[in-house]
């Protein structure tokens, strides 16, 4: 059994609504030093495999099909197998 | 400057129906050996500090403050530095 933890971000080209409300609400709660704020999602999958490269391969298909949508966002997949 | 990302996930308890969403969709696009599905917020946040121990122990704070809600969600923190 994998872990693929797929984390899907917008392009830093794209306009990001929520991560700027964040960042606003952070600086007006009287908090300094912060440069940026985005938010993506992130998401979890369990799933069966022969390895890793094969499980992280199977995850960047569905990434590709369903998860991430190419015109506005990218994403990495990380896999880590679970014992 | 860091890079902190904090990955926000609703409690397993919690019932994810955005997750269970993508799992289906997974299932009927015929994709096999898929455990479960749970898809949460990935926060970007760019930031100074004067370690990383200092930077992540603030954006923990923040985590507590806003970004988490701790009724139905939990939260994981990573810090790297950038160059």
């Amino acid at each position: 059994m994998f872990k693929a933890v797929v984390t899907v971000m917008l392009k830093k080209s794209v306009l990001d609504p929520q991560g700027a409300a964040v960042e606003r609400a952070l600086k007006s709660m009287g908090h300094s030093g912060i440069g940026s704020v985005r938010i993506g999602k992130s998401i979890e999958i369990l799933l069966d495999g022969r390895d890793e490269a094969e499980a992280e391969a199977r995850v960047g298909d569905w990434a590709d099909q369903l998860l991430a949508n190419p015109v506005m966002e990218t994403y990495a997949v990380a896999v880590e197998k679970l014992k």
